[in-house]
């Protein structure tokens, strides 16, 4: 039976919602390795939308999950649905959306609420000894989430965001886009991706270790 | 001085866009390949919005060119600005996009027009000798734009989407989705991709081989 994974997503498009090339890859290395991929995604609405051409706020509403859908070819479930127990390991890739429509880290730093479906799933998991893995911004929302395992993660080298974590009792570690970093104790994996880039392939190595280090500690 | 790709996007989202996964791999080998990749899109309304999630047609209207900068991560361009003259070679993925706002061929078949500004630069590719990628369903819309120089694609083996190929004035070949089919002719490379699937390793076997016969032509 092949290991089956959850992709948290949080929209489409790198500036409202999920990274997309970091999304796809993630999809990619979890096919090419074996692995079953369970997208889901939170039913509600995004924080906002960003017109991608001008990089302006837009008055339109859209759904993280409606939105998600697209990444997921339609194939994916509301995250409220979804238990830990379902799965073998859960990896969120970055995009603002994971730190606007997951939590509002993006918006509030340390004080950052999460998303009660996303904290539920993300505090099954680790309670359960199950690998996550957090790509880009996405570390930011997981430490929050489980603050008091005093998780250790990597989301480069932005000093800004990096004592943001610290401040939420996570602890900060700089890594480079072709590497990994491994919080042993938490079963946590995280790569920086695009807070580094600077372009596909260069994410792509870092996501490539990130997807085959979660699979191989299930 | 590395070579310079157009890759023509439809939208964002495989049912009324580009199909994702196609046009992230496509960046990816091309990337990977050393070649830099310039995004572009026709502005214009999308023929129609569907619902990813419930697969329902939606009242929203959304711009293809704004929409198709979510996968180019903002970095894209108005195909009625692109000359052939600055592009070494062009892709085009596939998603319903293709044939819904490239041209108008999943309605109308081989009665088919093709948006004006992705003719035009088509047919001023070919015209030149520069090597043509299509992906999925878009080789459909490419052999409407060049029909009189009687193209030969793969669309994989629907039997319905060959016969209006072929009533174009295309000729098809059957292919699967690990391989590629090459107009030597007309310099015009395809695969099938996701109109033969499964899965995203399955159609990026075919989309990396289409991306690197692509860059030896040049």
């Amino acid at each position: 039976m092949s290991k089956k994974v959850g992709v948290l997503l949080s929209g489409c498009g790198v500036f409202d919602g999920t990274e997309i090339h970091e999304s796809v890859l993630t999809l990619l290395f979890l096919d090419r390795a074996g692995a079953e991929a369970l997208c889901m995604a939170p039913d509600v609405d995004q924080f906002h939308v960003i017109n991608h051409l001008t990089h302006q706020e837009t008055n339109e509403k859209r759904n993280v999950l409606v939105e998600s859908a697209r990444i997921a070819r339609g194939n994916i479930r509301d995250v409220a649905k979804v238990k830990a127990a379902e799965l073998d390991a859960l990896i969120l890739p970055g995009g603002f959306g994971a730190a606007k429509n997951l939590s509002d880290f993006a918006l509030k730093g340390p004080d950052a609420v999460v998303q009660a479906d996303v904290e539920r799933l993300i505090r099954e998991m680790v309670a359960a000894g199950k690998p996550v893995g957090a790509i880009c911004i996405a570390p930011a929302t997981l430490v929050r989430a489980i603050a008091d395992k005093k998780p250790e993660v990597t989301i480069g080298n932005d000093t800004g965001t990096a004592a943001g974590i610290e401040r939420m009792g996570g602890r900060h570690k700089i890594c480079t886009v072709d590497r990994i970093h491994v919080d042993k104790t938490n079963r946590i994996v995280s790569t920086p991706a695009y807070m580094l880039g600077p372009g596909i392939k260069d994410v792509a190595v870092g996501i490539e270790k990130l997807v085959n280090e979660i699979l191989s500690m299930i």
